[in-house]
């Protein structure tokens, strides 16, 4: 709803890196589209009073199953940046995923966001003493999950960035400081399995594995301790072709079989479309690029109002298709 | 047919209102271009003369299998408002369904359309008393049946009405006064099927349950006593992405196997469109928007040759298809 | 090819009137698109040399596949009417279908095209002297077969049409002269199959049925002794939403399993659809308004062009299909 | 990634004849479209570190499982021609196939490319001294494959080409020189699989047949003795409406077995089409038009930078897939 006022005023060349997907673009599309073609089946006359909405994750309760996902450089859109962000979702009662990537650090997220739900997103790093160093400041800030991005062994070749290289002057991926100087981003062809033992022994937080496209993959991270799974495509953002992420969620719901919680992120732009992720096998999901929309159209006001009108569509869609609860959301509620 | 010129005549607004959907309209759509995707198989040669296009339902003969389908607010449209649909239906002797949203009252509309056939829509209210005063104005009406909406447990979000708030002065929901005032019209999450049973005892008439969308909700209409079904969308005004009316029909009256009466609106705007949904399954069909742009184009006579061509359409259609009577139209005539 | 030169041409009116079909114009598009959907799959090293491209039916030999389909009024599209169409056809060693809807009647037709194959279409009248006098005219001018259109118990309505109404001034239907007087086509909705045995006790001409799209009726017609089937949807000018002709006739072929030759029309453009026709169990096909486009474009000359790129396309496509003869297509050639 | 700048450069009409497909281009769209409705489904920390991209095809190493397709008239798109481009295959390690309608002779080309792995692309010629003198001087310049167009009985009928007949003054496919005079290439409609025997007595290179759509064919072409296969539609150019390549390869390679390598060209734009060739049974693809339109751009250096793209987005594909080496392809990695 916001992304023709935040194209408005964000630099060109930041709006395309915000928008953009690799490649064609066909995943970044045909993540949205695909939540089109499933069909809603509505039951009438069921008597929906209260409305159930909140959904506890890790111990962590959220009072809408749409948690913020992990994007970078919230400065870009925004001078008060991922602290606009928090304090919206703070006051949204849902859960942010901090991107490893901000450019606040989340101990500044945190102190700027009394109340926030806040979890950190990690590329674990080739020098694992700075990748310690870096889950405690996110522990130290209080966050309570981390969520282990293993979709990028390298960068997506993203042709519609370009124009966009560096960071302006003075904005920095904060949560990479090393002294004086701010640590590059390293992405890791030679990340396995194995390194889920390695981080299990750097954190006592649950260990969200982020990006997993395949039921044989997502038993692979039951059978490796991960405590929780995103299916996501990175918003498109890696490699193209990929597929929707609505469209491979109910094979792999079916592969963890409520294991560990099942999340999921990548076009999900409506109450309706969270319906469908529940339905199909999602405990929750998450949203990227509406949260930055929001906040680069008007800081936190804007993101408080995005993330209002999801609570608001997940209730209604709720309330017409006769569930008084996300308990009440299951495969037979929709039609692919 | 009308539509251009009720576009051209209609405050923007209002034509917006009338001719929008819920969210991205993605049902909206849905629910013509499923008919055009339906292919007639005509047979030839089977010597059709003179047709029988005539439905009784409840008692109430119409000449063809199109009804009026309930629509608010007919005064935005024309000054004579329902009247003047309620003429043009009397005229091509079919039934319209009032709006429990008119802009005239219900014993207004009957008064100035002689020989019209009525039958009326209602939202259950939570007052009762007042549902029960309402339903009694339309049996002093000559109201011959009783449509209760069941979808719409809360207002549709239609972004696109954005501009349409509140009615013009002077112009009310006439059904609804209450001695001096005119009363909202509310949505009720709490209705349950058992309700059904609460306005069996308000009315004798029968009852007619509109909204349907999927076949175990049809067997509970019928467990419930039901009198007959209307497969329904709200016309894609309610909730996004629900399946188009003509998708949906075959399951529901499988699931009804003739037991009542089954009808459906929603995107039909053919005769061809008339013809497949009674091949698949209803008895009758409602068209809103269709009398909507005529209404506004024209007034009565605009609905006039709205429910004429449609009249035409659907004789042109059965004798195209070798069909002489619409007991000659079944399932073998339409591929999907 | 011919379109754009011919709509340049034509009065717009007669453009429509040509170029139309019924309702949203659904059919007209599919029997185009249809053909498009399907693949060849061409065989490779089968040294087709000299090409076999003719085909007897009922005894004509036509030098290609494709025949000229009956379509109505050619003086609308140039001066020289049918006269030019029939010159071109017997340049082109095929057969013609005259249209009992022609400018130029049947007996001047052949008068001006010696050497010309002729068939006649037929709207089977009321009157049935006047039938026979027509069928007469048709035997007298040299017809050899008689196609009876049974897709037709109505007019077609086409909206496309307004503007078109009447024939210009001095041009007439010439084959329905009835003494001073030219009589209009009655369509005729109580046609039966029974009414096969009463054109066969008024002529020997072998009598092909126009306008099956399904196998049951292509059954009744073997049944009644049809010793043809054109499968039609008349150029989707009649009924809209009936399937493309191409989609059904594997079907209607099966069904007549060769007892009599199956011809097919609409939306026959390329040599390629002509291949895939054949390949799916037609004898031939006919074309109608790439015909009338050629006609109007540049007169005999445009036809002329026409029919020799259908001539040439077919050969081209054998060859590069490893084709050597029209009997080496089948359903092993293409994929739907 | 060029073919705007190459648009740009070129004479109008050479760009329609490279950029051109037979009849309404449907297969020149679906070999590409076709990629895109292919899903890849990465798998994720599996550790990829050093990646084997080399392919070995007739003992030809190829650093890349990406050849350069043969493609005509090379000096039309640039001065230097086919130098440009096998130096800049030359310098990516790949193998460049050598057209039979290069305007620089064979070995002109491969002197000019030192270190140039060539194939020699042929159309088998009516007189087969002259095809024999032809292969002499590929084997001289020391090709080390044959690949014989089978495709190709007849030229495609391409009607985009117009405006393109001849090649300008001064250039002429060097490779038929014959004396004072160069031939002009014949087509052969007559050839048959016998031919291929007749090839085998000319020359001992391996000999790949280009041009196979159908698994009956690979079955007759290893029957045959081919050492090699191409699964090629000749870029859409040939005969429309024919498959694209990569929905007939998975029956195709079936039908092979790995008797032979299988290379596929048609629509390979992408690292992502590559891997998906591969995983569904191709031993490498040949790239046509990207080449040409690096060399119309920019020469050997635009020819260089087509080739090196490819490379990095095979690499970057192999490394978001999980995949260390092209032997980890294979059909789990993809969902059609």
């Amino acid at each position: 709803m916001f992304e023709a006022a935040a194209r408005a005023r964000l630099d060109p060349a930041h709006y395309r890196y915000f928008s953009g997907g690799a490649g064609e673009e066909v995943t970044l599309r045909a993540n949205e589209t695909a939540f089109q073609r499933i069909c809603l089946l509505p039951r009438v006359l069921r008597g929906t009073g209260k409305l159930q909405t909140d959904v506890t994750l890790f111990g962590n309760r959220a009072a809408m199953p749409v948690l913020v996902a992990p994007t970078a450089f919230h400065r870009l859109a925004h001078p008060e940046g991922e602290r606009a962000t928090a304090r919206a979702a703070a006051s949204a009662e849902t859960i942010m995923i901090v991107s490893m990537a901000a450019t606040v650090a989340v101990g500044d997220i945190a102190a700027a966001a009394p109340g926030a739900r806040l979890w950190f997103q990690l590329y674990v790093q080739p020098d694992l003493d700075f990748t310690r160093t870096v889950i405690r400041r996110a522990e130290a800030a209080g966050c309570t999950v981390l969520v282990v991005t293993v979709d990028s062994p390298a960068r997506g070749r993203r042709e519609h960035d370009h124009g966009f290289h560096d960071l302006p002057d003075g904005m920095y991926c904060e949560n990479l400081r090393d002294g004086d100087r701010v640590r590059p981003i390293a992405m890791m062809p030679e990340l396995t399995w194995e390194h889920l033992a390695v981080l299990r022994r750097l954190t006592d937080l649950p260990i969200v594995v982020k990006g997993v496209l395949r039921p044989d993959d997502a038993r692979l991270a039951l059978d490796h301790g991960a405590d929780g799974i995103v299916v996501s495509n990175h918003g498109g953002r890696q490699i193209d072709t990929v597929p929707a992420t609505i469209d491979v969620l109910p094979e792999i719901a079916a592969a963890v079989a409520g294991a560990v919680p099942v999340l999921l992120d990548g076009g999900v732009r409506r109450g309706t479309d969270v319906l469908k992720a529940l339905a199909l096998g999602a405990d929750a999901v998450a949203v990227g690029r509406p949260v930055l929309w929001g906040l680069a159209a008007d800081g936190e006001r804007g993101v408080d109002s995005v993330l209002r009108t999801f609570r608001e569509e997940v209730e209604h869609a709720l309330t017409m298709c006769g569930c008084a609860s996300l308990r009440d959301l299951g495969p037979g509620l929709v039609r692919r």
